[in-house]
């Protein structure tokens, strides 16, 4: 089975064990909504890629690992377009969880994902109870998870940042997204047995490249491929990297932390496939002749104008 | 050092351990405003005397248990009075989150403010990591507590239930409020490494009592009396036991929980002392002098309408 397919069926099965039939129908409506089918499934990908290349020996405590994560980011998505932040109408191409049911549920939504996060992590409770050590990686799984969502430094806080006037671009962008890529990485390994802390670089310098890339395709983007509106970063007036560093700046800033994320996979068998995967990522993240073609069209723009 | 101080002081030793001085300050504001000064602190303290009368061995984790659950609870206010669901300005005498502070802040207060209770258990780990038993223990009040919250039947799925249009008001209450009461009984016996499963009537019941003694005091309180406006369950079309079983009925319905919860209280050290609390806790909930009051009031307004 290749990666994404282990993931899909982890996904379901998860979701499935999880809400059981007394679940409030459109609670539960909501939530698969949120849920699936799913965009890129980057963060579970990350881990499962760390787990296996780190000889993982119990692949549903990987699997967990990477439900838990994916529920936690699609419960950010989900409160994040809502009216009080972004007001967005469309995600991966299809109508919002406010706009599709409430915003009541989709509130409630956002929150019972977050539990069943953790949910996921502990259906895995039974099966690590004989080893002492298996249950030791199963509460070390959570924190970090804990970690890369709530406060002080996780997914959460990188939101709250946009709430301050004084904001370090790095610490928020870092926060935002970093922070649960960072985790994705540091959660492969453990769920492997293996030590999360060669590991960081790679989460960190991929997060934040996911960042910047999401800030490129914010400005050269058509919706069409990336499934949700285009300029939303102006329009929010939120820190941007393509507005500090400038477009090219920031492509420049972008190709650098994926050389910095593929030269940071420590020596393990899998090494170079990881590799590999890194820069298939990096391509999908921003197609450089989307790049290249928007790049030369707004030079002509700005050359006609002058 | 009585209950309520050893609370206090574990609410506050837990939220700064948490709460770095790198968390966003107004996000950390918000949150401190959300858990201080608190209310009754009902759901801890009943953690807190389960633990204690089962012959608690670990302390800090009960004090990890009772933090947690308080801290569900604020979120699940936080999040209740906004806009999308009360839109209420005052909780416990003072300003909502969303109305002192914002809308994302509050969305996002009521977030961490869940992620922090995995985080303040899992601050447990270390302590834990010496005792295979206690790490079990651990993972077990983790399960309860994202039971006591989380879908299918926790309280996000009571709150989901109000957005329903056919509602089973037994199964909505018992989710709502009676999910996170039953978490309390069954975490303090947990934490004390007792079987929880004769706790559960405990927490049940008086779940269910505190429901209907809130609906209640919905319709005989004064805004004084209960820090927060009087008459939401009638404006906001929610189903209530005052509307359902008539006020006296509701009346007679929360003075047989309150028995029901006394008389099962297992048999262990501290019986006398546990029922004795119950019963206090239930001239808080609905004080019958208040109730007599409205009752001749209304009574007399009737009559005199007649």
């Amino acid at each position: 089975m290749d990666i994404q397919a282990r993931i899909q069926n982890a996904m379901e099965r998860h979701f499935h064990q999880v809400l059981s039939a007394s679940t409030p129908p459109t609670l539960k409506a909501a939530m698969q909504h949120a849920v699936f089918p799913g965009g890129a499934r980057i963060r579970p990908q990350l881990c499962t890629a760390v787990a296996m290349v780190c000889g993982e020996d119990d692949t549903s405590l990987t699997d967990a690992g990477a439900v838990a994560l994916e529920l936690m980011h699609c419960a950010s998505l989900v409160h994040d377009d809502m009216p009080a932040f972004d007001n967005a109408l469309l995600r991966r191409g299809q109508t919002t969880v406010h706009a599709e049911f409430s915003e009541p549920i989709a509130l409630l939504t956002g929150d019972a994902l977050i539990v069943m996060a953790y949910q996921v992590l502990l259906s895995q409770r039974a099966q690590v109870r004989s080893s002492a050590a298996h249950s030791q990686r199963l509460l070390e799984m959570m924190d970090i998870l804990s970690q890369g969502v709530g406060a002080p430094s996780g997914i959460v806080a990188g939101q709250a940042w946009e709430c301050e006037t004084k904001v370090d671009l790095w610490q928020y962008q870092r926060a935002k997204t970093g922070a649960l890529f960072s985790a994705s990485t540091s959660l492969g390994a453990v769920a492997a047995g293996a030590n999360p802390a060669p590991w960081h670089v790679l989460g960190e310098s991929l997060g934040d490249a996911y960042q910047i890339a999401d800030d490129i395709r914010d400005v050269i983007g058509h919706m069409d491929m990336i499934g949700k509106p285009v300029g939303q970063d102006a329009e929010h007036g939120r820190p941007s990297a393509a507005q500090a560093l400038g477009l090219e700046g920031a492509n420049s800033q972008f190709k650098h932390l994926i050389d910095t994320a593929a030269k940071s996979v420590p020596d393990c068998v899998g090494r170079d496939l990881l590799r590999g995967m890194i820069f298939k990522e990096s391509e999908r993240l921003v197609p450089q002749q989307a790049y290249q073609a928007y790049l030369q069209t707004h030079q002509r723009t700005q050359v006609s104008m002058a």
